[in-house]
């Protein structure tokens, strides 16, 4: 017998050796300048315990690729040499990102510090045309955006799309939505072939994961240990969030509890199983059993459709509705809890539809995570509505791209110089 | 808004410098040695990029440690100055591994190189008594253990125990194990007060996640990609494993896939809830709907108790008995589906009672899967049986200790250190 098991991959690959060094270190001071305000070299130096001539070169090499810029002397408290504060260049590089979703598309740009510099949205039912036909109005929207970038100086390092099923993100390859009905889509190589400039980095995810990301970065949470980021759409997606990174499972599949089974002689899904919860608790399922039309709603919660309807009628008490949404409360309850008890979080946030009906869901939800969770006990599940609503996924992706590039530094320099050679 | 969820905690701590690169190194060039079959300093300093005078001072050291062992010159195709192979050593360091299930106690000892030196199980049904006396029942077969060890001149690094409940590691602390009815007992601090010497390294965790770590190191499988390994005995336990590593959740409690809702309105489970897996597919269910006792059952599938009886009657196709079972793997399915949407796993192994169980329980539980897994078409999920049944988590506690001497050398060379000075 061989421990062949029993190395973490990364500790196989490569000792540690000087030629990584300059890279990590780069990465280093870019998050001391990205998670901090207005940061000087010497204080950076004393963060990271590197000397200061190895930070000012690194920050040197920084502000050149203009992802950092100077904001020139600082005043208060200085002796000596006035140190100048540095943060993330603001006016450089930006991420953009695009959602496709069973009746809206989105696009969004942010800037290296998070925030979102252009976010629009277009509510319409996907479901009537080919992938071809709502790939391509998608690639429109994201040229308006990266003009409007342009214009304001901002130039696009890459882009992620955010896609409502089952994706082989190495390949870029939509497998299954079974709410669009699409299968085996090539969505990145789509895009890469329709935007400009060529070679511009193309990100495929799933739409639940980009909003849990979404949520992480941008919710304002900052005392989340691990959550389910729970997003009720015409599907019911989850993003899964550990230790502040996104769970993904063995093919990045992870997160599909709209397909866990809450009644298990229930109706027949999309997916060909029966009792799935997205056919109790998605939401056709929910404006159905309130009596309202089904198809022409919109998950934005915005008005316009049923689900201002639907909304409107929970606000008066209409107990028809009432029950709609108590009885998917419930449904997502069992699976929640399923999800809770098997991947151990501590937080269940509400997003897409459910952010809006979080009022009325909350009850019967929390009431089934009590009585399901083994560890509620001592280690009660908190649930949260969504602080980003249906905006998670779009502005998830978004950052994505963004993080890629505070990440690894090295790379931007990388081409920058191969570029500039 | 600046980016505080943006790092991975690992890069914020500290930057890389010489300080850690010997113990980075030493663990490499350890796990060269573990993973090879007789390695010349040369070849390692060939697979790891480091210099030969390097690797020669780490080999040294952990010669030294009692760690590694050279087997002298090699003689095949050696030119020049014959080089000595090295190996694990397998008669130094060794770890102890602990199991207390509802049903019976098990010890191991297992070597550097992952070969179980002794192995005990004692059957007994521990619901009868307080903590204090199975936890003493299982302290004296431990020092059994190590009195063995130590006749064979084996030196016990530490001891690993598995329990069948929720497990805060940190403490030793067994919160919660609903099949025993224990509540906060703090299982390793009883450990280390009665086992010598003091200041013996304590594990404490879950069985289902042993045993899936058992399974993984020592099951001879060596295409897992992540696979959950799920343990059928009175309780039902998975321990997920995801890029060859233990997927633990936030608060280490993941994989309580015994608690997972099968039938929405199903029998009172232990734990309060209702229709949970194992009042439907735990050992005693299955006895119970086979018509056989199941409080006098044995989870070992071995002769003695119910169990045996069960398989005698299912192996003679005695109707009854195979319809139990096939209703077990119904149940299983739903549940494990569950898991596998959530989770995204590509392999199912049966383990516990389960394993014997398997030729039965595979058509129930492969359909149920195929029916709810949305990503089964195109990547189907592997049903297989343990190859260690019952042992996987003693194996895998025993293993656990080793494993942490194997990743942190360097640990084992400054406590050598200390002892010496």
């Amino acid at each position: 017998l061989t421990w062949e098991a029993a190395v973490p991959v990364g500790l196989r690959r490569s000792p540690a050796r000087q030629d990584s060094l300059r890279a990590h270190n780069l990465a280093l001071v870019l998050q001391q300048i990205a998670t901090s305000e207005a940061l000087s070299r010497a204080r950076i130096a004393s963060l990271t315990g590197l000397t200061k001539a190895t930070v000012s070169s690194l920050v040197d090499d920084l502000v050149q690729a203009g992802l950092v810029t100077e904001l020139g002397p600082e005043a208060r408290g200085a002796i000596g040499r006035p140190a100048s504060a540095l943060t993330l260049n603001r006016v450089g590089l930006v991420g953009l990102g695009i959602e496709v979703n069973v009746d809206y598309l989105a696009v969004c740009v942010t800037d290296l510090a998070g925030t979102a510099r252009y976010l629009r949205t277009r509510i319409g039912d996907n479901r009537r045309q080919s992938p071809g036909q709502v790939l391509g109005r998608a690639v429109r929207m994201a040229r308006s955006a990266m003009d409007a970038a342009a214009a304001e100086g901002l130039t696009v390092a890459g882009l992620a799309i955010a896609v409502p099923g089952l994706v082989e993100a190495e390949q870029g390859l939509l497998r299954l939505a079974p709410n669009l009905g699409w299968t085996d889509v090539l969505v990145g190589d789509f895009l890469a072939d329709r935007l400009t400039p060529p070679g511009l980095p193309v990100l495929v995810d799933n739409e639940a994961n980009l909003a849990a990301l979404g949520e992480l970065w941008f919710g304002g949470h900052e005392d989340l240990a691990g959550f389910v980021h729970v997003s009720g759409e015409v599907g019911v997606g989850a993003g899964i969030v550990v230790g502040r990174e996104l769970f993904r499972g063995v093919r990045g599949f992870a997160g599909e509890v709209g397909h866990v089974s809450v009644q298990s002689d229930g109706p027949r899904c999309r997916c060909g199983a029966r009792g799935c919860l997205e056919q109790v608790a998605g939401q056709e399922a929910i404006l159905r059993a309130a009596g309202l039309a089904g198809e022409a709603g919109t998950s934005m919660g915005q008005p316009g459709g049923s689900v201002a309807e639907l909304l409107a009628r929970a606000r008066a008490g209409e107990p028809r509705t009432l029950r709609a949404i108590h009885s998917a409360g419930h449904a997502l309850g069992i699976a929640v809890a399923a999800l809770v008890n098997v991947v151990d979080l501590d937080t269940v946030v509400l997003g897409g539809l459910y952010t809006v009906l979080e009022p009325w869901l909350r009850e019967p939800l929390a009431r089934e995570l009590s009585e399901r969770v083994l560890a509620q006990p001592w280690s009660p599940v908190r649930v949260l509505a969504s602080r980003l609503g249906p905006d998670a996924a779009v502005r998830g992706a978004a950052g994505a791209v963004v993080k890629r590039v505070l990440s690894d530094p090295a790379a931007v320099l990388g081409s920058a110089g191969r570029r500039g050679g």
